[in-house]
């Protein structure tokens, strides 16, 4: 039985000014909980179901009734755990050398930001610079689309265009007239900025783009989805 | 001013049932609408803002009232122009010689099967077998996620197991131990099968695919999210 101000105060975590200021971030279903209680991610209170808290190590608020679930759950269909779950305090500076580091120049789609950080994962990228006016990575829809791979990946937020003006590695960017997929030579190190969905990269951010690369498209799409880019990109440039 | 009734019955249209009796769908935002009026698709009635109104050759139902655009919108953010457009009739059977034909085993996910629309049409396929539990073409998200390739891409909704035993092209399928896409041959004309989000390729299609593929990942992630799938193999098949 959860109280109603127990409620109140998660559903206030689904605000990002709230969340901040208690570093916290909401976690769903159990195969997200389940990585993070494997996870370095300090776990500060679980919701869930009997049948979920029968079988978890962690001790649970148990929920009784579905409309409870359904009341703090922000999916269509709740999945029998809900995680309060401390941000994680990104205590180094990112890397350059022989990384692969994303700059994303103010994704605005929870959705995509967080197949994004889940594309990065699967190659293996383990650092993203996001401009501040990004979504937010612990908006519960980017946190839930990463499929766990928020654990693995930091996102620091940065004016970028101070932070590139300081990059000491190759700058490749997603661009409509740059060279193609198909012809870059692949590489161990450097940074491949992402463009806004609508604006793509923006204007002051261009000067730093030594590598504009191109993704050759024969139909009559106007531009490809910005995931669907950074996959494509990356396994030409990585591969 | 739309009446009550009017507002009705344009929410019953996000209901698949009642969507598929009238045989229409629903677009919005400036620039699909736009492209629809210049598509062969049939424009059944617009409701638009007077700005819009007052630019367009086509006539519209004015909204004078934001909160009206509101309950017709299925948009977080309403864009001036709502369409109620006729679904296309898709009269003939779909062609594999010589072509790319994509087949989905059953994507659930309406911004999915978007993107991979969206997809599709960048890489100049034109035509989609979905297995009849894919999710509806026209359902508004899919619409919207497409940003305007719907107008490109025929989507037939069959029984994909019946269809890909009488297949005559070559047949690849997204499996997780398959070849490495970095070694696949360039092809002209074949299907690529694109397995469910959580369950890849049913088993029942697995004897079809002859060529199975595989994107090679050094990362953590257990999978790749199935547009971002689609666009990465789509990218080293067609090169």
């Amino acid at each position: 039985m959860i109280s109603k101000n127990e409620i109140k105060y998660i559903q206030s975590l689904y605000h990002k000014k709230v969340r901040d200021e208690a570093e916290l971030f909401i976690a769903e279903g159990i195969k997200l909980v389940d990585e993070l209680l494997n996870s370095p991610f300090v776990i500060r209170k679980i919701y869930a179901t009997k049948e979920w808290a029968g079988t978890a190590a962690f001790p649970a608020t148990i929920i009784t009734e579905q409309h409870e679930l359904d009341k703090i759950s922000n999916l269509s269909t709740p999945n029998q755990v809900l995680a309060i779950v401390e941000q994680k305090k990104l205590t180094h500076q990112p890397i350059e050398k022989n990384k692969i580091t994303l700059v994303l120049d103010g994704i605005q789609d929870p959705g995509n930001l967080g197949t994004i950080i889940r594309t990065a994962d699967w190659f293996g990228i383990t650092q993203i610079i996001a401009n501040t006016d990004t979504a937010d990575v612990y908006n519960s829809k980017v946190v839930q689309s990463t499929m766990g791979s928020i654990i693995r990946v930091n996102v620091w937020y940065k004016d970028i265009e101070q932070w590139l003006s300081t990059a000491s590695v190759p700058v490749f960017g997603a661009l409509l007239n740059g060279q193609s997929i198909y012809k870059t030579t692949k590489i161990k190190e450097g940074i491949l900025v992402i463009g806004n969905e609508s604006k793509g990269i923006r204007s002051n951010i261009l000067p730093f783009i030594k590598h504009a690369i191109t993704i050759p498209g024969s139909g009559h799409a106007e531009s490809l989805n910005a995931a669907v880019a950074t996959g494509i990109i990356l396994s030409h440039l990585l591969q």
